[in-house]
């Protein structure tokens, strides 16, 4: 690679990366071109690029389901002047899934107050030890008491719940796990994103990415949200009809219900024996 | 927790990683019958659970944009029967995105032939350096000779192309690096998800949702797909509607445009230069 592809190379990566943090992009002299028309550019698109900075919490824990942080996190990155922090107790690995783990960048001691975004992912069997955890329950407690926005994707509602975050507003969780909520005073809601005052509650796993979206609109505004939607290409169409109880195929729906009951069914009674303790 | 408690816990978990990874399942004498009730069932849906073993083999690269693998990979970890490898020179953390590090869990030199799957996902500025890496591209070509499915998401289709994979096949992009694919005598053609014979590509990141569930549906059966899809909740409403160009809101479109079209013009560069040198 000479000089001068080096140089677009990047002020590429720079333009990039501005938009994922912007701030942290360097600037060497050769790139000053480059630079000055994006600097243009960025003055006429500035109703976008501003906004106060945002800080957003999102708990990273053993055994939740990857995809539940990771949505939400892809348009969450595409924010600018925001710090992310992927809380837990410790900054050791924790595994999401059977093959990826993610690393905490700060622990739960180290977290911040005012938290413009405080929000938590589900999956199995990670929700069921969060919804036991006193520990990471009283966290959710004491940062739920400042933070702006208080949130969570799919089976995450429970452990908002388990945590007193969640009485007396309406939320949903996964489909199969909607009830359960109730148990923690919450009023159980279909829908994709449920949005009561200051808590938005996102639905099963890929959920996650209509939450994101609408976040960000609220976060910031309806353009810039919609400016990520583009960026991420967010046009779905699922090649099959069966994302939902309603209308997934029968034979699918049994084969999921018999996996997937004895499951709800646990959750449900930790749910139960939480709140007889906590509630 | 007491002992039944635990029982209870434990057997969801099985139950939970029987969906993620039939057969490494630990089922310990005191949850016999959950996993007994858990066998009655698996034998009710004989024609979802079944299916010779698969491998599969993911690229994981630094800088590739992380939805881009988390997407396929959803659905991907839902096949039972199955050895998924996140492949890469070392195993050394690659990171993709500004927070989060994947841990490779194979080298590309102990990458074994007659992959059921070869998967590229795409991402800024990894593509770039990807498409360049001799190393790679040449892994890419010899592991194509072999494979069953040789595909990617967003711009990993540039990296195929890169490795000779898409001369003469329909593919997708990124919506605006698309022509792109002419560079390397692909065809370039709009879609969610793009088949042609062998070769399947994804559109823009978030297609790796579709882009992975078809791929199921054709790995397994469309009954199978569709119980993935109601698992992961996949009914997906998102909140605006400017996920591609042609709907986009127009002053998200402009921006996104200032922003990127700099990063397809090196990327088309890139391309024009690799085919010149390995065409």
């Amino acid at each position: 690679m000479n000089r001068r592809e080096f140089g677009k190379l990047t002020s590429t990566t720079a333009l990039a990366s501005l938009l994922s943090a912007r701030g942290n992009a360097q600037t060497p002299a050769s790139q000053d071109k480059a630079h000055q028309e994006h600097e243009a550019a960025m003055q006429s698109n500035a109703n976008l690029t501003g906004g106060p900075k945002l800080t957003i919490a999102m708990l990273a824990y053993p055994g939740m389901f990857l995809h539940d942080l990771v949505g939400p996190l892809t348009m969450f990155e595409s924010l600018m002047n925001r710090d992310i922090h992927l809380v837990w107790k410790t900054k050791d690995t924790v595994k999401a899934g059977s093959l990826v783990t993610i690393t905490p960048t700060m622990t739960l001691k180290d977290c911040p107050d005012n938290l413009d975004v405080l929000f938590v992912p589900g999956g199995l069997p990670g929700t069921q030890h969060m919804m036991e955890d006193d520990e990471v329950l009283n966290f959710l407690a004491e940062k739920g008491k400042t933070a702006k926005y208080i949130t969570s994707v799919c089976t995450g509602a429970l452990i908002l719940g388990a945590a007193g975050l969640l009485k007396g507003y309406k939320a949903t969780s996964y489909w199969n796990t909607l009830e359960t909520l109730k148990v923690f005073g919450a009023i159980p809601t279909e829908g994709r994103v449920v949005i009561d005052r200051n808590r938005m509650t996102g639905g099963g796993v890929t959920a996650g990415l209509d939450f994101g979206l609408a976040l960000v609109a609220k976060l910031r505004n309806q353009t810039y949200a919609e400016a990520v939607q583009l960026y991420v290409e967010y046009n779905p169409q699922p090649p099959f009809n069966s994302g939902s109880p309603a209308t997934a195929n029968k034979q699918a729906k049994k084969f999921i219900d018999d996996m997937f009951t004895p499951a709800a069914k646990a959750l449900h009674a930790t749910a139960l024996k939480v709140q007889a303790r906590r509630g």
